[in-house]
């Protein structure tokens, strides 16, 4: 069932956010990240139908300016932390750079974007997924 | 800095479950899912520095026998229920069928095989990421 192809994430869509590096951007969404928008493909706006403003959502993204060599890093970046291994750590640099953003959607807008916030993510960052909150404490 | 190459998914683990097929899999991991193991690579065997028994973490899996041209479902295959955008779901039908499991870990043996649960993925998926809870309603 499995062939290498099956392996490759098709962004469904792209960031626009004021936040244009990483230098500038919160480490977590919670720590003061801007609303942005995500502009999905219209090819998939079938997709969206059932999301809603008002709705947690968790978006997929892909770090795109992310090293996948990395398997240790000090955490946030805080030479004075011992080094971690990155599966104990949210940092973007990671074999798979795939971030995870538990988002509100503020809007719904035609053709097919979403107002969301906060996101920490940067402009340009390719969107490969949303997904429903199911519960409080859902991951 | 994007390529296509950028977008490949290189599994860095493996489950291994008494779950064989998706008809026995619950739905969700909290819908009576069992326990199971995570084996990752030892080439990865760094990244997990850190991650430790008792830990909530959030695995990230690729759901291998999934069809990624399905836009709209049933919720919970209740034909019942009128159809809904994937986006609004979490069907492992998706365009990018990334699996999101909250699980606990309840041990860490040589060389790198995490036992976590409860976890509603099937043996022999892909794992492409492990990543920390934050906080209690962290995405």
């Amino acid at each position: 069932m499995s062939s290498a192809s099956d392996y490759v994430l098709h962004p469904i869509g792209v960031v626009r956010s004021r936040l244009t590096s990483r230098a500038e951007a919160p480490r977590q969404g919670a720590e003061g990240a801007p609303e942005a928008w995500v502009e999905v493909d219209p090819a998939f706006a079938g997709a969206l139908a059932g999301v809603a403003a008002g709705d947690e959502v968790i978006l997929l993204t892909w770090f795109h300016l992310s090293r996948r060599d990395v398997l240790e890093v000090h955490p946030r970046g805080d030479l004075a932390q011992p080094l971690a291994g990155v599966f104990a750590t949210r940092s973007p640099d990671r074999p798979n750079p795939i971030g995870l953003h538990r988002v509100r959607v503020l809007e719904v807008a035609a053709p097919a974007r979403l107002r969301v916030g906060p996101l920490e993510a940067i402009d340009g960052t390719p969107v490969v997924d949303v997904k429903p909150v199911l519960t409080p404490d859902d991951g």
